[in-house]
């Protein structure tokens, strides 16, 4: 089924303990795509500058991903991330940041993109999201992505957000900002007073927890013994599970469950290796043997 | 079968943000011979002075708990901690600690109880916990916890007792301080280089990790939505774990899961209330429909 995503793509320099890549493709919409794209077709909606090199899209040759929903702004520049990992590899210190056509207009969403069933909204400027979500009112399944800048600048706009789409997914740090409470599992159910029907919170190396008006269940992450880049490992997770759930229709706990381990089975490759090179190592194969795997690592 | 456990015995003073509660029952060797209890006979050694007021001991009434190893000794003075998570529940802070008779030298085993098979070494020096093991060479299953302080003061001590039990329980702090690894997966392996077959890193609200030659994997605390005292919940993990595992006999993948699980579970009653409270409220019926609801929150 029909799977719209749109988020930021950047040009990223990423420093961690193991090296250093200058001037790789990144952003939400990227890796989400990606990371969806093992499961499903996928349309891409986002905006670089012309400064943009066109070589930088060649990750995504060969992907079932729709770019006609990629705007190539005149006079733009194309957002920039410096991020390093050196220190923490749980939490990135941003060295620089120029957000360029991301702070310009929404990117359009492409008439033919418009009956797209189910949506994610990676994380930008909640106003935005809201228009997005006001544009795809066919939509089955709406999720969206935030972050801290928002939660404390714009709550009140995320608010509203919160009551038109279906889903959120955000990270420990964020929830406990948008909540005030210091239990997860509170501070989810606090947010599903805010609207959404279900909340999942992304952990890091800790795994995620969702939580629904009938469930509440922990996963773990997919124990990894080394981490090369947590780079894109959110919006990975949320492009599998997005991925996972549009080729299902039906969202009940044990679908949303499956779907949650294919997102931390996803997110295992990227992170084992700078920007898009360990999503490009993986294939649908080993994709399920991984999940198989994972799910057996937890029956017992 | 028979297991025995040495540890601590204290009258604490716990400060959380749900209150204070002074003089009460404590120490390692309590809560795991109370979780434990649940599956099996308990053997306790420990010792306290004779200023311990009899009726602390009350709690334990009831319970299979062997107390022929539990010394009393004239003019010593009881351990006593006093400790507050009123700042981070995920972390006590020692306002005030006096080791009293946990500074003297070990509590004798009783003779009937050299013939234990199982044994749980918590916490304290590590020469004492050589000792012990030294003396219960006929046990199938040793396993030992540790802290911080022996990492830091006394590791060559520390890793000779590796080489001489099957099994460490250790928190994640404790592991990456005593590896120097701060992944917890390349710790753990390293933990197992020094002698234990198995290793266990307890991650608090996050669950545990396992490490043996043939497993690795990860469960996650059972969801709780209040955490009102989280004293002894890892004591309380061990107790569920090894009181699982001394009524199976064998330590297959699955049993040792299964095992894990029971931790978990046991732990999630100690938290919920203040001192032993938690664990009082528990039954072996309450603990198996837990652990039945945590397993199949798991599988999808």
């Amino acid at each position: 089924m029909s799977l719209l995503v749109t988020g930021s793509i950047g040009i990223d320099t990423i420093e961690t303990p193991f090296g250093k890549r200058d001037d790789v493709i990144g952003g939400s919409a990227i890796y989400f795509s990606y990371a969806a794209s093992f499961f499903t077709p996928v349309r891409l909606v986002g905006a670089v500058g012309d400064d943009c090199p066109q070589n930088l899209f060649k990750v995504l040759e060969g992907r079932d991903i729709d770019l006609s929903g990629l705007e190539r702004r005149k006079g733009s520049k194309t957002f920039r991330w410096h991020g390093s990992y050196v220190k923490d590899m749980n939490e990135a210190v941003t060295l620089k940041v120029d957000l360029n056509v991301l702070a310009e207009q929404a990117p359009k969403i492409p008439q033919p993109f418009l009956d797209s069933k189910y949506v994610f909204l990676a994380n930008t400027h909640p106003v935005l999201q809201q228009e997005m979500a006001g544009n795809l009112k066919g939509a089955k399944l709406i999720v969206a992505d935030t972050m801290n800048l928002w939660i404390q600048t714009e709550q009140k706009e995320l608010k509203k957000l919160l009551g038109q789409i279906h889903g959120l997914v955000l990270n420990d740090g964020e929830a406990r900002l948008l909540t005030e409470k210091k239990n997860l599992i509170a501070a989810a159910k606090d947010v599903l007073k805010m609207g959404p029907k279900f909340v999942v919170i992304k952990k890091g190396e800790h795994g995620c927890l969702l939580c629904s008006a009938n469930d509440t269940f922990v996963l773990p992450a997919f124990p990894a013994e080394q981490v090369v880049d947590p780079t894109g490992a959110g919006d990975s997770f949320a492009g599998g599970m997005m991925g996972y759930l549009s080729t299902q229709g039906i969202f009940s706990s044990a679908t949303i469950k499956r779907a949650l381990a294919f997102g931390t089975v996803v997110a295992s490759y990227t992170i084992a290796d700078f920007s898009l090179a360990g999503l490009q190592s993986a294939t649908r194969e080993a994709i399920d043997d991984r999940w198989q795997q994972y799910k057996a690592a937890m029956s017992f």
